[in-house]
């Protein structure tokens, strides 16, 4: 076969890959939307059965050889040199997910599955009864097997490392260190010092917000965003998130509560922000490995942007609270855009990660972050970890748990063996603002853009730099294209400096 | 193996086809409600991969080494004698499956599903032209194909009968002429009686009916017929529609019209009716290809026997017609139950078999059924095909479509190659007929029941005589089992005349 013969196959093989996995997030989509209660059985069997094909087909024997017949090597994951750039990224992206799901054996993998389906049912109980202890050696045996698999994928000396890398090509606890470390500092300071200020005045986020009118709001809203409706759809699930179904279908959801308009209003937006990233890959990637985020922090980046960057900023809100106001006349009466961006800009130390304001929710990441480190490198124990964790919760937040359940078994992540996974959601932080930075040296009038409702001005913007090259580049090489930088907490520090001084008089 | 582990083994593998697919139902449920647009050109190939996952389940040779391994053959499907009833029924319905799956070369089946895509594509081009020419030489190609097909199932003599027993296990021209003839007769005899009497008052029927305020009602009313809402959904979508994608997950389709309050109304009823079998099987049979309708003739017998026996009663409406009024109250002031009852059976000849009444539906299938019935035993050609089609027309309902598209061109059916489907439609209406005639000898009181609301007793009948058995039964088995008859319009003609005459004074 040709070089070319070659490709074409691998792509073809790819390609039945991917429609496996889209079908496969068919299925969790309807099971979060619209699947009767009685049907979860069933739907898991299913679930289980299309897990099993995708990885039957990611572990094909043939897409090893065609991975090896062009060039492409663990060392060498680029191939032959005189491909086309975009053809060797694709054998790259395609070793890895190769090598990760070849090098483990079969009997590793399934009981690792077995005992996570275990634990999180544990945790479950364990969170319920308030009783860590229940869910302890479970953890114990989710760590275990982590380590192993990390050491398998040739993370030796530093574990950790192979499962940072699983989220984040690349990304080493050296690096994070070097990016953690200042951000940790500054956002402690500021925490504290906006403690010390009267809180924003937020009463009136709390009245009665009918949902359908949130509904309409919100897909309004969306649309303006840019989110391609002949190309995506929103609904309702217990817990918003986005998933993608095809190359033309991007499905994002959310929630509303009757006695607040923030929570609904902001999950649109966030979702929003994945989905665009996935509705901008160049249309050249169709279908292919390459037509995904590069990474979870930077599909964490997009998402925070438009919600925190963009969705909180004051140019937005004086661009959008009229058409808010308009809808919601009475329970809006006499609040000015300013005010309410104020309210949309409460900040105060909570327990709860995902209820954190923009400024705190990175302290919460770096309290797993640094328990986890710990964890893998043995410097602390599992019985160890609630208090550990009040201790550091003290230390970074000023707070105290009462209980595990709303401490360390707040989250179902390490339940699932998930380790290494949150810090994606502070390095997408950090990435957001360093390509915003970028941004607006490019569009130095970024926030008349804004305040005018031209959102495809950004939108423009991050197509070209970002979506549009998908997978292509790593984390860390995408971050370095865009804003000529390493990554770093600097600009996110300096934008959280400049945003929260006059709010909050500092 | 033993005896017992070759069945569990049979049992497994059938587990995961039932899996795929119920999978395949989901996207192709999704595909008809939920589906963004540009969303279709991925599904198609999603739906496409399925269905090549699900063929090389239903053609794994460890079936056929299983079956023949459990004694069963084609001339002896139930295979051994010592394993239990069902088992044996089980190994009957996978032998068929199985050998119709294989006796069909790879090729003819690849060249079969390409001139089937190019077949509806010609169709849909030549309905909306009113253009015959442009789809006969399609037709010709489905013909022949499925001429080949039926041949090789090993229906050499009258291939016609090959395509019927795809539909009703063991159907023979042979048995349904001797249905359809007096069939034919009575209702034609019927239908021109009523078309010299004075036709139904029904203006109050096509009144504003707010769309939101007949979702209530019907969803209302489709639990009230016994439609577990646990374990199934009503969703909107073009053509109404029940699909089944889990054992407890049972997804009926209906769609309002504004100005319509029949027309959405009774799809509900007829998908119910469907739902409440695939709701029905014994739990026993749970995730076996036994967990399924006898034929497609016995599905819409119940389909059938909701919508009109039930549905268009005069108990019925004595009982439901007050709610209907209370939620309606200016469209149907002044109204009688009586009176709806007369407007919600309007009968009168008309060009489109969906748009037809429960008297003349029949008829515009046996036109089909006589019309296929010609083009596979050679008496009739393509070319020739819409003037027999306007022929018969004339003959069975008196009426002469002015164009092929409300003619011979108004199916999808034939474009597909769907021949020999039709009947079931029209043996729906007979087979349901003779089993609510076994029905009222058992409870003479139904008419009570239903019309005080009481849809368990009927529903508690049919569960108990037809839903549990599943497809353990073929269908004239069942019918025989059920009514102690063969199959005959004895009942659905007594049925009709009984009904009709006071309504139309006869």
């Amino acid at each position: 076969m040709s070089k070319q013969e070659l490709l074409d196959r691998l792509y073809a093989l790819d390609r039945q890959n991917r429609h496996w996995a889209h079908i496969s997030a068919l299925l969790q989509w309807d099971q979060e939307t619209y699947l009767p209660p009685a049907g979860v059985e069933d739907r898991s069997e299913q679930v289980a059965l299309l897990e099993a094909r995708l990885h039957e087909g990611q572990t094909n024997p043939e897409l090893g050889r065609l991975l090896g017949a062009l060039g492409s090597t663990a060392k060498n994951p680029l191939g032959d040199e005189t491909l086309q750039p975009v053809d060797r990224n694709f054998l790259r992206v395609l070793r890895k997910s190769y090598d990760r799901a070849t090098c483990l054996p079969a009997e590793l993998v399934t009981a690792a599955a077995k005992a996570e389906a275990l634990s999180q049912a544990a945790w479950v109980q364990a969170r319920k009864q308030n009783n860590f202890a229940l869910f302890a050696p479970h953890l114990q045996t989710m760590i275990d097997f982590a380590k192993q698999k990390a050491r398998l994928w040739g993370f030796e000396e530093v574990p950790y490392n192979g499962l940072l890398d699983l989220h984040e090509s690349g990304m080493t606890v050296d690096t994070i260190d070097g990016v953690f470390t200042p951000l940790r500092r500054e956002l402690t300071a500021l925490t504290r010092k906006i403690a010390t200020r009267r809180p924003a005045e937020r009463d009136f986020l709390d009245r009665d917000y009918p949902v359908d009118q949130q509904d309409q709001f919100g897909r309004d809203l969306m649309k303006a965003l840019g989110f391609e409706v002949p190309r995506g759809r929103l609904d309702l699930s217990a817990h918003p998130f986005t998933t993608t179904v095809g190359s033309d279908d991007i499905r994002i959801t959310t929630r509303y509560f009757p006695k607040n308009i923030l929570s609904g209003l902001f999950s649109i937006i966030h979702e929003t922000g994945h989905a665009l990233y996935e509705m901008g890959f160049d249309p050249k990637l169709r279908g292919t490995s390459l037509a995904d985020g590069a990474s979870m922090g930077i599909h964490e980046s997009q998402s925070r942007l438009w919600e925190n960057v963009i969705g909180r900023s004051l140019p937005f809100w004086e661009g959008q609270f009229p058409r808010l106001q308009d809808r919601f006349s009475e329970q809006l009466k006499g609040i000015s855009a300013q005010a309410f961006y104020r309210g949309v800009n409460d900040v105060h130390p909570s327990l709860i990660r995902v209820d954190a304001d923009e400024v705190t929710y990175s302290l919460h990441i770096i309290l797993r972050y640094e328990l986890e480190k710990r964890l893998f490198a043995g410097e602390l124990s599992v019985q160890d970890l609630p208090r550990a964790w009040n201790a550091l919760m003290v230390e970074l937040l000023g707070l105290e748990p009462e209980t595990d359940a709303e401490g360390v078994l707040q989250d179902v992540h390490w339940s699932m063996g998930a380790f290494g996974y949150f810090p994606s959601y502070a390095l997408g932080n950090l990435y957001g603002l360093q390509m915003w930075e970028t941004l607006k040296k490019d569009i130095p009038d970024i926030d008349d853009h804004i305040r005018s409702g031209r959102f495809d001005v950004p939108l423009g913007w991050f197509r070209d730099r970002v979506h549009r090259l998908g997978a292509q580049l790593l984390p860390l090489e995408l971050i370095e294209a865009v804003t000529g930088k390493a990554p770093g907490s600097g600009a996110f520090i300096e934008y959280l400096t400049k945003k929260y001084s006059p709010l909050y008089d500092l």
